[in-house]
């Protein structure tokens, strides 16, 4: 997962063709699923896996699939960005790689931003960072009560993405959102549910099937009404969706190339050497 | 309540001169009260019954009261939209129905959106369709436990009207306003309450009492003070609503003369056939 | 703290040097902390202090603090404007003094809506009016559970500010907020903190240390990072709330000369002669 200056922010042929090495896809009952499938590193994001996510993302806009679901593999949903993306500095320098880094994430929360069927989050334990931002832009999103949901951008120099600078201040209020935002706090399931940010919470024991039998009959409504209403819903906020998409992207290509960040970031990768 | 070819979406002067067929309209302590008077029917609105309301709501917008409320009669406050209005099929086919009734769609919502003065829904049992949609147009929502909340739209193929999708994800966001607009959530009127659909709910037993006596202490306010801070909230967002009620009266349109939703009215129809 | 025909909605040199008559400014461990210290009066507002707050956050804006927070001496929080403010006409006519307090106050909410940084409200006991309709344009609001959230306006014969008229309705919704802001409804901590309108609510005995010992360890995280987040979830509605801002400035502006207003703060002031 190294950063190499040829590394592009295209999505790969390989994704393009449905064969996916950080990704399980699988369609069935109407249903696509995108599994995130690196429990060994908490399914944290690569540059590779960015780039395997859009393109699964627009497989399932074209394939048979009534609702897309996303879930982890194992015990975490997702534990966010993958610092390593930012461990190797490239020969071009930290300002081409923010610059890449910024494009690649701002193609990633377009695809969310574009999606135009039903998707769902089936939050299967700790979510953190970008996978936790997101989630503003999801239709549904059902938690385990082991799940958790931290944006800790602050504490590493960064600052907000994923549309979560104008999607939680509008589902919770700003007094409720700005201490996600700005200062760190993690939220339990029951909290999160109780601002808005989750749809329901389900005891741990019972949640796969709880959810899965739930999703499956939704799966066997009518399309097409799917599709509209999701389009509705989404077309009030679209355009405004994309400009907070570049704000944010803008802002944090400044962050990524900042003493602040860069510090921050260093003394990460020193404390987990120390370990 | 057949659908005629020349049935017209304009207001009719019946109703102009006050005096309804299907509402009771009363005046008193500065409150204009309308209600829905078809408990036969569950209060299910017809094509007359629309052309009802949009009279009344001009009406009162003119008279002398301070607010006004709408509730209905007897155990229902509203079974939504009803279905023989698509029963027959006028000589001019399909599609001539069909925008006759987005017209008058749209000039219903356009009535609670322009309203001047402060809408109160006293909600008496349960709430369906149309009547639970435009529920985030109003200003104060009181509603008995025994209320259910419940918007089946995709079911029948058809998508969200009365500014729901809009309204509905800036009330609760998309993760709790989706179960109700993409999924057919029936929600408690408890569960309704705590999303912020409706103001707060009452015991059944004490509800005309609790209400009433609340709405006549409101009605006593300075009436201007009322008007102007109703007219700033509204405001804020009047231009927007307008241009959501066009889209999603503009979708329905062409749902209504989809095989989904044809398909699924008759349906509806044969189940109720055998009965 | 009468109205003088030469009263000025300039902020005076004597606040802009940092010395004030009725706040306390304190600079500590990175926080800038304003107290309304007028406890006799219930931190009321008046003219002088409008100017004194517009003045400390200039100020604050500036200095190395990374957070800026507001508080009450005394047992309340604020008991909102000074109806003093309004006890004395002067020379040139109410309509002339109606402009000037809308003129200063537009400048007041004005300084909250740009203010760069981090802004908390330590709601130390009960607030009323503006220092309520203000708290949308916080980032933070920490409650004791002693605290009470008031609005009246329109008994007053007077209509909302502070951008409550769009801040209230989008963090709680239609139903809720006009209660609040057409209605008079007082809400306790608890209830404005399920509400969105509070972040936290805590005992009053341990108010003080809960709050200050978190506040004192938000302030130490970068601070560039906490400016560009706050700016980046600001930015997504200044313009709008400037837009609002204005409205609601030129409708009181209105409401200050009108009948309705004039005999209700009459009234007011009677009513208090006569304790």
């Amino acid at each position: 997962v190294a950063v190499e200056g040829g590394a592009s922010a295209h999505v790969t042929s390989r994704a393009a063709a449905g064969s996916y090495e950080t990704l399980l896809v699988s369609r069935e009952e109407n249903i696509t699923t995108i599994t995130l499938n690196r429990p060994a590193k908490k399914n944290a994001i690569t540059k590779q896996m960015y780039n395997e996510i859009i393109a699964a993302l627009e497989e399932a806009a074209k394939d048979d699939s009534a609702i897309t679901v996303f879930t982890g593999a194992g015990d975490f949903y997702c534990s966010g960005n993958d610092l390593t993306n930012f461990s190797k500095i490239p020969e071009d320098g930290i300002k081409a790689m923010a610059e890449r880094g910024g494009e690649l994430l701002r193609k990633y929360v377009k695809a969310y931003i574009d999606f135009p069927k039903p998707l769902v989050a089936v939050v299967n334990g700790p979510a953190v960072g970008i996978s936790v931002t997101v989630l503003g832009l999801f239709d549904l999103v059902y938690a385990t009560d082991r799940a958790t949901f931290h944006t800790p951008f602050t504490q590493l120099g960064q600052s907000a993405e994923g549309c979560s600078s104008y999607t939680f201040p509008k589902i919770m209020g700003n007094a409720k959102a700005s201490e996600m935002l700005l200062f760190n706090k993690k939220l339990t399931a029951a909290e999160a549910s109780r601002l808005g940010l989750v749809t329901e919470v389900f005891s741990d024991s019972s949640f796969q099937s709880e959810v899965w039998s739930r999703l499956k009959s939704y799966a066997k409504l009518p399309p097409k009404g799917l599709l509209f209403s999701k389009l509705l819903i989404r077309s009030t906020e679209k355009e405004r969706l994309h400009a907070v998409n570049d704000a944010e992207v803008e802002r944090l290509v400044e962050r990524w190339t900042s003493d602040d960040c860069v510090n921050a970031i260093m003394s990460f990768f020193q404390n987990k050497a120390k370990l």
